[in-house]
């Protein structure tokens, strides 16, 4: 039994708080809300995230952060990307000890272009972690809060933390395999966001499963290529955190970045999509990030670059969907090919 | 324009002719069944398979083999997995010249499991053709009929027949790449069903996004494992063939494979299903051919056993998806790792 805590109670958080207690931890979670950590006391529920589910009795709810990570082992953190510096500056400040750093944000950041574990060990002190580990997957919240099988993805450079991280969070529902290439799962669980507001932006023209599956592929093979040139194993693209979490969230309506992309689709300016939904959408930024990355580093990611001029209103969402289905292309293997083999013919 | 024979009056076969049409070929529509070809004349729809679509005025129905391939440059094959031998012996009695030999079939052959190009080459005199190209990619007739934005690949050793192919079909919302992996692109058509199936007995189960997204991404693993052992370029399998077929196929209610799965995973035995459907449902006889090949050359493939465990009755299908999810693997990237090094590391 190890005592945990998971900083942030979104939806993901809170999913994942609820594995720990079943694994029957000592498990915190925190938000910085005040009214929400009462409402959650009360209700026993998080009405906002996960309205339907009962939380575990187990659960501690804390709004205080030095109260919450007293004495924990580990901490996951589960905040939006752009509140990922800010809590790594907070806890400089409340933290003793040191712990074994946990996060489950899929994002990146603009104009640094950092992935989450870059940011992390940009703020927080060396002295208080060894090294950061990345949980993620093809994992809707709502579905592991009722214990839905799911799998995912521990990585990081640091073996024996990955396997940490295994140990303390699988069970018979949740799976949890290990990776060293945190590269590619931090970038798949970020790009695939892209990639799922583009086929939301193909359903929402009314276009059928036919186009939405030629974008994933398309998708797939630009994301892989970007974060094959960042560094990453481009097998993990075809793993858990590549096309599972791909697909997961681009045929999903729990995905919320689909949905976006469903709205784009549909003709809604994106200020009225977010203030609609009251959720962030990782996948705008992400797409703003992305652009700006591929721009400096001259990529091409003609998606990316589609779904940039659409958020942005410089394209229509049909000029670019169409656009991007008959480009002049004839040899569909040469493409992949020259990834793979770039990286193991050297 | 080209004087081109589709055989086979199914839903593809229906909707591989309009393209045809749509390009201004002098289009054939082949069925076996002089009933359907009434019909299909009178009310100018294929009403069984396509019910709502209005079939062009340009496109020819028959049910005379011979009148439909009269001088023809190219035949489209479309016809279900067990009928490929039959029409090719036909062929051989009534075809008096040389043609290209395109098909869209998708399946594995039990007991010689056999592609359906090797059945054609096995069948078909070798002096009315040169080579055979598969056109295969993540597409449903449906869409296809409303001119939907579609891809696929067109694969051939005969890289000349393989572009005429592409000549043929391509317009503006039908894309027809090419690829000389004709082993990949056909392996990739057939043993999607077999993941399908699975994907719809997880959905019948009740089971989530999470489980049926982790169950697509360890079946493509486990397919493009089997289809490298038998020689196709594993990179197929991240593209339109594999991947977005894949997608499309497990995720679609069009599916008549997941469908099948969908009422396996509920219950339903399987003689009851069959007659319920009314239609072949491709991915049975092939879990079947590849559940016997992957045993014959000693190949691990977890997911198809089960699956074929769940056919005849011999697991519950719950058991069968809990004991995947369940199994005990710690490393994601090995895996994949070996299949792919192993080619290109030699």
């Amino acid at each position: 039994m190890s005592k945990v805590a998971v900083l942030g109670a979104g939806s993901w958080g809170t999913a994942l708080a609820m594995v720990l207690c079943d694994n029957h931890h000592n498990v915190r979670l925190w938000t910085h809300n005040p009214d929400q950590k009462k409402a959650m006391e009360l209700e026993r529920k998080n009405k906002k995230y996960l309205p339907d589910i009962e939380l575990p009795t187990s659960l501690a709810i804390y709004d205080d952060l030095s109260q919450a990570i007293e004495q924990v082992e580990a901490i996951v953190l589960v905040v939006p990307t752009k509140a990922i510096r800010e809590i790594c500056q907070k806890l400089n400040h409340v933290l003793d000890h040191k712990v074994v750093i946990i996060h489950g944000s899929k994002g990146i950041e603009p104009d640094s272009h950092y992935r989450i574990s870059q940011m992390i060990k940009e703020e927080l002190s060396q002295s208080l972690y060894d090294d950061v580990v990345a949980l993620s997957g093809p994992s809707h919240a709502e579905e592991v809060s009722v214990k839905h099988p799911t799998t995912l993805t521990a990585a990081s450079e640091n073996g024996e933390l990955a396997a940490f991280t295994q140990d303390l969070f699988i069970n018979q529902y949740f799976r949890v395999y290990t990776s060293k290439d945190i590269i590619g799962v931090e970038l798949g669980g970020a790009l695939k966001n892209i990639i799922a507001l583009g086929a939301g932006i193909s359903d929402g023209l009314g276009y059928g499963d036919n186009a939405k599956a030629a974008l994933i592929t398309r998708g797939l093979a630009e994301i892989s290529r970007l974060a094959t040139i960042k560094g990453a194993n481009p097998l993990t693209f075809i793993g858990l955190s590549g096309v599972g979490d791909l697909i997961v969230t681009c045929t999903s309506a729990h995905s919320r970045n689909w949905r976006a992309g469903n709205m784009l689709g549909k003709g809604i300016p994106l200020h009225e999509i977010l203030s609609k939904m009251g959720m962030i959408v990782e996948g705008i930024r992400t797409t703003e990030a992305v652009y700006q990355l591929a721009k400096k580093e001259n990529i091409e990611m003609p998606i990316t670059t589609g779904i940039y001029d659409v958020i942005y209103e410089i394209r229509s969402p049909k000029e670019v969907v169409d656009d991007l289905m008959t480009r002049n292309r004839t040899n569909e293997v040469d493409d992949i090919s020259s990834l793979l083999l770039n990286r193991y013919m050297d």
